[in-house]
């Protein structure tokens, strides 16, 4: 086996509690960019390539395991905080083998660690033949971090905690960011870590000087960016964490051929995909596994998650659209929601306070207006009146409705389903349609309607005080009658 | 009476007219986070258990006092703005009694001020035995500042004036903030100030030397952070102070345990409340006398006033809360409108397009969609159809009305109030309900449905000619019916 | 004819492609503040009083010249991209007359460029009787940029690219931004230039040297602010120009006495006139032709669109409005929707989930919740009820209703175009009105009432398994009845 095909296994520490997130949720499950930390470094790992990938969990352990359930990963406990030495060491004795593979060390909480960056990290180890090979950074003042030292020939010899630090190695701007890659040989030189020191914990660190006891060469791999191994400690920084994600995401886009005038204002997850001239207005939030094609407006403030936008579409402000795939050159909003199961079909128009969930809706259908469309398919080019409600729900279950093509709904009509409604159906406005409808028919359900004639004087007659103060229009009116109604007396 | 528990006595100078607002509101009633910038002076003082608060009116005195009516403060009018000197002087005239108090001097236009910062003040204050005590801070360049020139022993001895500093005083980064604590003798002193300078003004500043002049102690309290003092002379630096406030506001939430992902986008007043693990999401604002709960999320672009939200409460996006209270473990959202007395018990379900008003529901109640929900009570469990109306509303009057518990109100349909459904009962979709419904009853309120066969033949084909144009499908379906009658007839 | 009343062309270079634009659209056509940046050269030629603008056009020429059509300008093609010398020359020789003008060359990817420095630049030419002025800017460090070489006297001898720059050169902070005002001799002088250097391009710079040749004088005139200058090559470099303008609009609009508590969060286009003592929310976007009168508010992420608000218009948050007019006094939203042809009185009231489009409402006009009002007149005082629909689509017409004033429309009514409807009529709510109705009559359209007695309990106890899971109250009930009924029956 080269060394270039050695299998990779990664050990994630996340057991830590994260006491200044004051939080109930352990520290490695806040979000950034709408995935839990942990889940940052489980993506960096596979993609990767790890052969095995354990995460070591302690505070909270079994909510960490639980959002980590079917990503393919191991867990080990490490039941008390000893320190991240005891904590490697939980996670290298969990690996199924051992001997034949680097091991790289990740964490929980630093979200902004790039693939890439690890993969270079990883490729130098191996180039340089290194047993240990640090990624550091560097920074105008490392206050802090612990140092690299390096030798003559620039190898690492040690790290130099801050508070161990000679004014000298205080001066040195390359620190160490807490991941390594390392031989085969890690688990075993782990068990020799020991706790004698101050503070009694068992510091990872120390492999760097059983390495080296044992003449293996130590390597550090400098980044080119120190924020990508910025860790959170509490809302702050998380919050941090999130703006600089969200400024590399909407970056990426904007080279990639995607308009955002106002980029600080829009949110957008890392699984999210974007065409070419897509325009993405203030204030929107996109999110999960969500797919935008070329020439695609998403208007301003509008929430986009797991849903599919085709060619052209344009979604105007303030629209939510969760799970909903809307076909080529169909406009939605403002003021749509669309709900999981919507599949729109080309140039559908769904216009303000319109609703739809679980609904299909051929190419051309229009529903302009305070509509509810739930359960439904509609044919093509049907025309659903504003008010229009479909009644799915008998208080206990969903049932199932289906309009034909070219159907005319009239306004405020519902549709109570399970109802078929044939192709060209005509609905007249305000019917409540508890009966099938046949093809080209004409369906009316509603009353007859009656003027009653003088009506209103004697209503408003009847309330003739507040009238007079709220109403001095209706109030001339109602003076206006009963003098004509005098006139006519007299 | 030891120095500790002396009275304090606060005057608050907001006479000025701030020209550079360009606005017909008087400068200090311009609002930063939600409040007229006076009011955070007033504030202040309550907070520091001022015994008499006299705040110092002058452009637009009547709205000034209008504001701050009710507030307990006293007003003192400064006709004629001749100065700070001349406007301590009203304000100090003003107070109760005088000669057991130490007097502090705060302004209008400094909201962000800190209470604890005061306090610090005074207790250095007393602590020193100093007669008059100015709160400084430090700037790189003071430019434009008075500068505090202290003695040898660091005493305070003087304040520069920019216009008369010579280059050594210039380069003193020490600053006047115009803030000072004082002891009893400053109104009569102040009487001694004149304005026999070249702006003819009488300036509060003279205090100093009038002071010195007695032989009494004057001493500098220096803040750590000189934003504190900022004010707003337009409403660019009215922008900067908000921006303050609210990274303030919203770093002290995150500190104590809520996430804000997108903190630059969020609106928090200072009067609300925050529980543990509160999500706030982008673009989301909070006013007024809004409590919320551990563990409650507030969706994107929400607008939440003077609400209380209990655990676990989900708001989704785009909804607006007024005065409403939500049960714990209640969903609300995207896109509703609590109004004023609502009142939502636990796991209560409002969703898109549904305004409520003057409502209470009941435990478990579900309002889904597109309903208008005013002047109502509605028992445990009810489920409120899409597009129901409670017509509350006769023209002049509003009306009650009491739905029971498990009612199940069908879809599109409009109850007339006043009116009292009774508990289980059913009400047919598309009714208008205009008579009581005892409890278990159907009420059924809608037209019988007829279908008109071939009736969409003869009117679309009457709208022919824009048929083609416009409806492709349609236009194709007209043509095959014609061709079976024909060949019916053939 | 004076120096000072020469006439001025403008040439305006808009053939580049822009590669890293990633864009089916030339680079010209790229939006910053809501219009394609080639049109704020246009604008600036314009204001400028220029008596001939020549666009010359290149990648995407058919769309640049559509886009500009209607503007009055002139366009080149410059078929193939040879370089700035070569475009010019394209431009300069598609004006209309030659010999009497200075001609001012700016470029369509420019849109920080202002009028007012531009009137300097072309004023201090005019002045300083020079023969061609370089518009200059000074920067820290000017790396990459053609540096401004000055003689002894101050005048301009050369421009030096970076690649040729001697150290000393390229520590010269004063750079060239391409922008010239040149005598009439240009366009014969332009035709020397030649291709005969490493790109093998055309260099507009060149005119410098051969002006210098002729014995002509060069100056250059320095701008204050080098972002004025600031051209976009990508989407990042767009969002930057995006930032600026919206700096510089949201700035302008404080000073002139507008209140924005964010301006981060607000867009305002350039065309939008604001009046004193306007407060723009959070999140705000105002486009187009808008113009907001004295002491307007505008709630939070509404979206506001050629649309015209008179003095003490309150736009609540999250409203839509395009083409309206708002009478003074009136109030619209939250989740208001006003689209085209919408004209609204004085004290109108729009509340939530609203739609109107070509609608017109006199004074007074309610129309709160849930409705929409398409193609309709409203008279004074009138009264819409929740739910109200004016159903005024036919399949493929519009039709348009008339209702007079002080008509009260009860809730979850149709109106069903083209209706009349009387002064001072009464619709009962939930009616579905198909005939007109009278001046003072009632209209009555909808079923009567029935209560099915005990109906409740057969319909619940036939869906009884799912009732007992998911309707805990209901089944209770259910349990209770049958009880009672055992206990008659016993």
């Amino acid at each position: 086996m080269t060394e270039q095909n050695r299998p990779l296994d990664v050990v994630i520490l996340a057991a830590g509690q994260g006491t200044r997130m004051k939080s109930a949720l352990p520290k490695v499950l806040h979000r950034v960019a709408g995935r839990p930390m942990v889940s940052w470094a489980v993506k960096a790992a596979r993609e990767l390539g790890a052969r095995e990938i354990v995460v070591v969990t302690g505070h909270g352990a079994e909510r960490v395991e639980q959002e980590l359930a079917g990503s393919g990963v191991r867990f080990a406990r490490q039941e008390q905080q000893l320190g991240t030495g005891h904590a490697f060491l939980q996670g290298a004795a969990a690996l199924g083998s051992h001997g034949d593979a680097d091991i790289l060390v990740l964490y929980g909480d630093t979200p902004l660690l790039r693939t890439g960056t690890l993969a270079a990290l990883i490729a130098d180890h191996r180039q340089e033949a290194s047993a240990f090979t640090i990624l550091s950074g560097e920074l105008e003042d490392a206050t802090g971090y612990g140092r690299i030292i390096r030798g003559a020939a620039g190898g690492v010899e040690r790290i130099v905690e801050q508070k161990d630090a000679t004014p000298e190695e205080a001066a040195v701007r390359e620190f160490n960011s807490g991941v390594y890659v390392m031989d085969a040989r890690a688990f075993g030189l782990a068990q020799r870590i020991t706790n004698e020191n101050r503070a009694g914990e068992y510091y990872l660190t120390d492999l760097l000087g059983l390495y080296r006891s044992e003449g293996a060469k130590a390597a550090a791999f400098k980044l080119d960016d120190a924020d990508e191994v910025l860790g959170a400690n509490d809302r702050l920084g998380l919050a941090e964490l999130e703006r600089i994600v969200q400024r590399r995401i909407n970056e990426a886009h904007m080279r990639a051929g995607v308009s955002i005038p106002a980029p600080e204002t829009v949110f957008i997850e890392d699984t999210v995909q974007l065409g070419r001239d897509v325009v993405i207005e203030p204030g929107v939030i996109l999110r999960g596994q969500t797919r935008v094609a070329d020439g695609v407006t998403v208007g301003a403030y509008s929430v986009v998650t797991d849903s599919v936008l085709a060619e052209r579409v344009v979604v105007k402000a303030h629209s939510v659209l969760e799970g909903a795939s809307v076909g080529a050159g169909a406009d939605v909003g403002p003021f749509a929601r669309l709900r999981p199961g919507t599949d729109l079909g080309e140039g559908v128009h769904i216009g303000n306070f319109v609703e739809t969930k679980n609904a299909r809706l051929d190419a051309g259908v229009k529903a302009g207006h305070l509509a509810y469309l739930g359960d439904v398919s509609i044919g093509a080019e049907s025309n659903i009146g504003a008010g229009t409600i479909v009644a799915n729900f008998d208080g206990v279950n969903k049932h199932p409705s289906r309009l034909g093509a070219g159907v005319f709904v009239g306004s405020n009509s519902t549709i109570i389903a399970p109802r078929v409604v044939g192709d060209a159906a005509f609905i007249a406005a305000g019917s409540a349609v508890h009966d099938d409808v046949p093809e080209g028919a004409m369906a009316v359900a509603r009353g007859k309607q009656r003027n009653l004639d003088g009506w209103s004087r004697r209503y408003w007659g009847g309330l003739r005080a507040k009238v007079q103060v709220k109403l001095p229009w209706l109030a001339g009116w109602l003076d206006r009658q009963e003098n004509q109604t005098a006139d006519r007396q007299a």
